[in-house]
């Protein structure tokens, strides 16, 4: 943020008080949400609204005030019910139904380093859908790589070397999450593990997942919270985006 | 247990009413205990010793009942301060430290049909030891393969075919326990699963590895309570003796 | 899998290039699912389908795969109206409905070894019929002996002779799960135990069933996750071949 | 307490006015408690020392207190150290070490009814012995039947009578707390069932035999706290009062 | 179980060797169920049927068993939907809606002992009416009073009489269960306690009051599951059995 | 309570022995409730309606009862479909949507000290709308900031003197909870938290929130239950009347 | 604190440069630690010294600089071994052994409204002690009501003038902790309430006094950590200054 | 691993033949290890030692066979006792105290590039120099920031520079975790969070901080096991690494 070029144009009168005090304070009051406008200059990546707790009117409201500065929108958690509305607002804007999420603006991809998103079952893919869009939508490539669980060990084999050639390697488990430990044995890349919410009885809703993959036996890994896809990808851009020299 | 017979001998003046109507109840009363002399008719085991709470002139007298009979004793979990009270008294019993156990006339082995206790780790070997123990007691063929655990996966493809030509495959690991899914997934034997309390923070005390064994997603895996190598043998041993036609 | 004759087979123009890569490979790549083709050949049963997490279209997909081998197919966990759907593509398939499995070509009974399926109560029976289908549908004979809990224990005394002339003893209890401790006490034969999840306050959905056996008084018993009364036979239908001398 | 006989006592100089006040209060004040000297006469036994987090002094003051009206003493949780101390000050005191109780002017026995303590193994005998001193302190006769756990039933069943015919039954037990269950539906008495932290793994300190207790499939069983052989003798022992017509 | 009288029932023909072998195995088989005629004989009250888990067919072919003996049917947690079934086919049974039970034949009362039923608010009433009415179909008079939570305590002392002077005492509360304490540190009668699913946030569904009223500064309760309102009006039905010299 | 007054009424004829009766015993009996008509002079505030648990009859009747001394009104938890019947009968009533509450007679505010209300996100508003409602009601002036987290602390900064100039600060805010630590780092005024079940997984319905509060490295720092913007409130209105001198 | 004062010191020579700009940083840094010399202008508190994790130079070089401004010292949770050397460099200092703490410069009283520490049990008292000696040491009257639990109520009612005359009412329990809800449905003041881990079994070191705290049916409480007399008292504290108008 | 050297070698008899096997292997067998020999060049580092579950005589022995190769050393959890062993066997090597790592050959520092160690408080530090060492051992700059927490955040912002400058930053806090939210929300770096065991009550042994840390409503974030500074800084070396273009 520059301060002097906006006191500048307010002097100027290109720029209203209003506009001036607004782009200062660093968000944007809107009664029931505060939008975080510096986000981006902070933390790389502008704010991202996460849909699930929020009325369809009030994620219109954050995507409209974003869209002033032409941010890349990134909705996730969204219901199919509301991308329709979404959608009828924001015509340019696409609905990723497998990973529920809504994208404006993605940002264009910058170079052929991939992030891998691999899952351990077919039940594991929508949150993988929710990283590899997340992903793709922060100007990363990224490879897919479904249903390698350690039940059947030889089609991770068989995948290997694309998972070994990632820049990050984002793995999605969810029942006893034991692919992060075979994973992580086998490559020298930062290891991203998502704990899912699939399984029954003692899985207790991706708990022990997410104990498993925090006890690892394999050193290079880290973990983000059960189904967060988003939160994984998030991470795994930052690091790719190291390795491309940003 | 023949009554007639006991019947018989009382007759004869044989065997004392006291005796006769010790077996003929099928317990030993010893006020703090009652032994249960039937355990081997009705289980193919004889009662085993559970050394923790006792104290060793209980876990004495325990001993000194069932060698009546000339049974197999096994006492697990007995430190290495009662073993030094237990070895004074019963000379010709032998103490295997590692595994904390105290054995006396172990059965003698029937055949070369084996059982293979795989640990993952250096740590797990005490439980696992528990197991060999147990299982050679038991009068079992016991193959050890210790530390194979998946973060170096090649030390555990070394080890296959010890592993797959076993009768029974005891697989012992803590932290998240995902060696246990990845030799599920390679062996067509009965494995069963011994969590260990190995491990620290979320590990909390072995139920994450118990949880993630429970939520194999390797299909013929049953558990065992945590560090329970004495259970997962004697598990063993009783699939053992069906290979071998008892 | 004989891979020479695969190799034969595609210079021979037997066997398509696609195919026999296919085969090679070990699994069938759908997309959302990489099938393993080499299950049985590892494992000694087929892949099974769990049906929970899986759309209708997924499910017949793999089954339509799985068939090319003319394998056994079951499929669990599978909802009256999908099995109606699976019904409809595949006539010559049968749903059990109590035990919510779609089964085709099941192996046919090698012997007359029975597997003992035992419940404590009327409600843990639909978790008992997913046992014993699985367990028929792999070539087992099955006894059910349904509500026999401690509660009116004479009526376990009334069929302790079916139980104890099983092959394998699989014990199916909700609530506290103390008839497994009971049966343990009583059979030399492994015992598998499946807690459900039949209870309500401190049950907490199963947990309390599965901690109370894995800390049963009886040694011979195993334990698997809660409402698994699929791996329960799978593990009992290894056992019960390892009897059946295979 | 009779308020008119107190006041009277005070006009008359039989009873200083400090004394008086007390009585008149319920309780004696002294400064670290405020012993109950109303207890009695509120819920039929005298106030009980629970002696865990006191000092042998802050024990021995009550004690004094309590012995003004000449109660029955009895301190529970009460260390071998602090007991030599206590039978220094009070000899005609008695220390029951297994039990772990000091008993000063016990009741005396008013009838033959008795109460059973039943126990499942011989590391709850403990608990067992805290629940037998009590019930004998408050006057009750007690048989004890220990180590009599269903992985050898048939030793329940020898001493059924014994059970079947006490006033009160209670059943201590350990690791599953499947005995509790048994005699729960073998008599028509009220069954107060005491869990034990004896077990390990996944006994989680008892908890998982108090839920399987809770979760009993038989009716007529309430429980205690965890290790609360004190308060199960409470229970019965009120309840064989009313059997006597108290 | 008079077996003379059967046998020579069956020698004289006035009993079909079916029904004989069925007295005397102590349960009819239904297939779904083996319901348990022995009950009364052993516990003092027929098997009352948990309706929960149960299909309606279910509970009517129960229910129609165990009315050949004429014996008091009482079927709980039966919703308005099966009870409108039941009270088609059996229609000289009665639909408690509050209680959610079934009773055909109910126990005449048989003195004015009577069991207090005390629930700290408004939600617990239907956990109350389960007890008072299980209370009631085993022949006892009741005393209900609700709502007198701590909260306003001038309410709990305002009937504190009809508490003291009742045989058994059953209080029933949500939320943290503080009105047992109160409640048990007032009276010198067995006070069982019931928690209830009442609250929200850390009340756990229950755990919280359970917990609670495990820990009881005051000691004459004992605890039954959550919401097991069936289960303490049994207790208390046994206990008060005592009182009136059964 | 003036017993004095209450006598005199009725001696004059002025008030019936029944509501006299009524007003002594302090509480409104209503069958399913006592209401209790002490609170206010108790607790300095009427009994409030937890509508959650009862039906809008109860609601309604017990609204009715404490009307008759034109008490102020507030019943929490209520469903919008319970509130339109509520409005119906009391016209006079308002309904907070966001808050769920219904009120009658708020008090009216007596000083601009105000209470501030400060949640972490959007998504905690729900229940701050409730924290916010009920401190208006019982008088207090409210200034509410909202959306104010740490992920954009800026937010937080240029608010911060409204925060430090309230009289009493209640933090809301579901997930981690650190906003709390961080205000409570900030202010010398009581800070009130309120943890809310608002995020997935590991949040563990708030209980995560709820634990991080409690373990705040900030000292000023007070808790109420998840969700519970009441309770906050109304400890808040209880400090901030002290500020003025009541 | 005044910026110009300082930077005027400076230009006068008055002041260091060195200390100067450790003053305007807000904290000492004594690398180990970075002492928040802003503490008391912020939260009108100074830093105290949480002495458990840190050693007893530690503990000292932090009151070493702390005095240099001659800020009252409070060190909680300071061991007899650690207070020994501390009394020792700071002979002016007291130690608190019941309370744990170690004090230096304690604020005077400044006047007569009191802090009521209102404990359920004599064992509660070291937490009690930490409330107690912390409210003195911020110059607030304290008066002490130990061992008034709802086991004998009455002795609660014989000191209830005490307890609604206060300012702030803490009220600190173990077990159950039921002694809150009694309270805070008696008093018209904040409660502040502090579970203790005193207790056994499903106590769970505090966790049940405290889940039952959090959901006490009486509304003006609010809950700090477990043990946490020191965070009670503070709170205590603000909330007493205000009542003098601070 | 070149295959073909190593045969090359053994043809040249260069190399004996066990040695070979060894290095065809990829592991050393130490009978109680199996030391992965290619875990450096599968995952970039060699294997490090987890001393905690091991005698001094493992570590030494793994220690001697890693040294072969000349690799560089870590052993972590060792406690002062083993490390005076470890140095005399190996007196090149170096014992960090607080850190509890014993270190050989360290790889030398290639870059300027630092990773930033943050921690919340003084008694996270020996987590911190955990992480902090095995940082420096792996060849990256460090720069430590302790004593930042939020309750004085003033401090945080005072160091502000250092953090945002780093490659990555590691954020280490007990308590509640707070800490890393606010710097998650202030960088555009990889933040790996490290819960600690430190805090007390409901810390739960720093499962709160874990969970705190899964919820942070800071994007950026992943986490390792309570604790575990080795996994941070394992971690932050493989991103850092990136950075450098290795």
């Amino acid at each position: 943020m520059n301060v002097t070029k906006i006191l500048q144009s307010v002097k100027n009168e290109e720029l209203s008080i209003a506009e001036a005090s607004k782009q200062l304070s660093g968000f944007s009051e809107l009664g029931f949400a505060k939008v975080d406008t510096q986000r981006k200059a902070r933390n790389g990546y502008p704010e991202v609204i996460y849909g699930e707790g929020k009325t369809v009117e009030q994620i219109s409201a954050i995507t409209e005030d974003l869209l002033k500065d032409k941010k890349t929108i990134l909705a996730t958690r969204v219901s199919l019910e509301k991308a329709h509305v979404l959608k009828n607002e924001f015509p340019e804007g696409y609905y990723y139904e497998a990973a529920r999420c809504f994208v404006l603006n993605p940002t264009s991809k910058s170079s052929e380093n991939y992030i891998a998103v691999v899952t351990a079952g077919t039940s594991d893919i929508s949150v993988a859908e929710e990283a590899a869009v997340t992903a793709e939508t922060f100007g990363n490539s990224v490879k897919r790589i479904y249903d390698v669980g350690v039940a059947g060990i030889h089609r991770l084999f068989a995948n290997l070397d694309d998972i070994k050639n990632a820049s990050v390697v984002i793995v999605i488990a969810g029942m006893e999450g034991a692919l992060v430990s075979v994973v992580g044995g086998l490559v020298d890349k930062p290891v991203i593990a998502v704990p899912t919410s699939v399984g029954y009885g003692t899985n207790l809703d991706g708990i022990t997942a997410l104990f498993s993959m925090l006890n690892s036996c394999s050193s290079g890994v880290s973990v983000v919270n059960i189904d967060n896809g988003f939160g994984a990808a998030y991470n795994a851009s930052i690091i790719n985006k190291i390795r491309e020299g940003e």
